[in-house]
């Protein structure tokens, strides 16, 4: 088995601080690695930078359409959103038009990382509910999907229809039988895969073969995706401000645990990284420096600098340290 | 150069999630290591694990008597805490009473982790100020010793007489020459040292030899830290919760980017760890995990559990998964 390589530095002074090590691999549309880092075979739990593929029965189905849902609804259900306004406002309504209300969500609540609408909701004295939890988004499809199906109410159990359906569309285009699931943190299963199968779903996702069901979902959850930046995440996460970017040529997924995805559809590429200690900043530094490698990001936009340099700052703004990719995966 | 050992893993259903690897140090009070693991000569930055180092001078200069300090306004200075009302109201004290003011401080305003300060700054309307910087109780250790010293208003230069004196003291307590410093995220330099260098230190805080000042000093400031947990960190903190549970009669320290360090007074031991990735989940459940098997800690306590064992619970409340030391690290 390879073991990971060192993927993302972080410095104080002249001292390199911490070290953050990884897997990365990207693949081409027919599933070939193009090139790979680490253990390209390391099985990992994606989390939520696959919902893009959880999300492939809710167009699959017909339940989409049968619903009228739109491309936000689409961004929605792939997205790790952060509460905001603009997330919650699109999911109640949704929610509405399922004639359901919040009490039918599986997720649990989360208090938002958007400083607005955490704020708004301490000035009202009010708790953060379930249309707050980052994945109210993907549940509002899982939701979606069950009506369509007119399954029970429990959808996040393994064996649900719902989940059944995501597993299945997961494991066809990893191209890999999953061996393990986990409960993740909005209580729906999550199922592992290798990075390389990760990646070459991502793939498929990027340039999807033929012209049936599963290449038309694939393309309108990309396109989602890559039309509503805002909703997939939020401003200010990496999610948002690296696809503003790339002006939206390529869509790029976040998941706990530090995992990352990209899919480049005029390249017709996927990539897939997981950094092993689970830290996020090291695994959005690790995917910009993909994007950057691969031509889809300028190294010199801001925002790629931000993730990929730093700089690291004290409280009261002294420059204190940055981050750099390691020589040993990228060099730029 | 030994390279790190994996310290500690994160587990979900049945997958190794994520992995952290890390160095750690136990040493007597004659400076002899008695256990290692990973690179017992790597060197780091110590952060806020060393803040009763860094407040050494200001006993030692009789500056902390002069101004009339108890054992809270000791404790303080060795704090990170987390900007509650216990905190701050005692800072604020602090600084009426050496006729100073908040804008004194050059550590920077950060928003309090305490809940309830945070919330209470947000139905005011008010921003966080340098007072809520967990390291304001260090500063005002450091405008007290500033104080006495006559010394000119920027006392986080590196060059200043408080930062000389708390180099100073650093290096004798480690037994080295500090080769590099940086900037830590209060604006103060943090000096390097080895891992064994750290662990030197806390044992000699442990066991001071003799009964000259800096014997005294070292006595008065860890019986600070035990005397008051709550002010070290607060509720729901690792430093406080562990303190507690052993009864008073360990100082532990958390420091930013996983370092952790303890000072075991009745054993003349002291120890320091560091996670190469910059995990705190993982420096906590290192310093818990090697607490436990130096006798300091009861496995079964609740608070030794949490930061050792877990459960990872879903927003609503799922058994997800579990934290556990690696078999190459500790048994248990």
């Amino acid at each position: 088995m390879t073991q990971p390589i060192p993927m993302v530095e972080i410095w104080r002074g002249d001292l390199l601080e911490s070290q953050h090590l990884g897997h990365a691999v990207v693949c081409d549309a027919s599933g070939n690695v193009v090139e790979a880092w680490g253990d390209d075979e390391k099985v990992i739990y994606p989390r939520s930078s696959c919902k893009m593929l959880q999300a492939l029965p809710l167009i699959e189905s017909g339940a989409a359409d049968a619903f009228g849902l739109t491309s936000e609804h689409l961004a929605l259900s792939c997205a790790s959103h952060q509460g905001a306004a603009i997330h919650t406002d699109r999911v109640q309504v949704w929610l509405n038009d399922l004639g359901l209300s919040v009490s039918d969500f599986r997720c649990g609540p989360q208090r938002p990382d958007d400083k607005e609408a955490h704020e708004a909701l301490v000035r009202a004295g009010k708790n953060p509910c379930q249309i707050h939890n980052n994945c109210s988004g993907k549940h509002g499809g899982f939701l979606t999907l069950n009506k369509h199906l007119g399954a029970g109410s429990e959808y996040v159990e393994v064996d649900h229809p719902v989940q059944r359906a995501a597993k299945a569309a997961f494991e066809e285009m990893t191209g890999e039988r999953s061996e393990f699931y986990g409960i993740d943190g909005c209580s729906a299963p999550n199922f592992s895969t290798s990075v390389t199968g990760l990646a070459r779903a991502m793939a498929r996702m990027a340039k999807p073969s033929g012209s049936d069901s599963r290449a038309q979902a694939s393309t309108r959850l990309v396109d989602a995706m890559r039309a509503h930046p805002e909703l997939v995440a939020g401003e200010g996460r990496a999610c948002t401000e690296l696809m503003r970017a790339m002006d939206g040529k390529v869509a790029i997924k976040t998941g706990a645990e530090a995992v990352f995805t990209a899919i480049l559809p005029e390249q017709g590429l996927g990539m897939a990284l997981k950094i092993v200690d689970g830290g996020t900043r090291a695994a959005e530094a690790a995917i910009a420096g993909l994007l950057v490698k691969y031509g889809v990001l300028d190294e010199n936009h801001p925002m790629a600098r931000k993730r990929m340099y730093g700089p690291i700052l004290s409280r009261s703004g002294l420059h204190a340290g940055r981050i750099r990719l390691s020589p040993d995966f990228i060099q730029l």
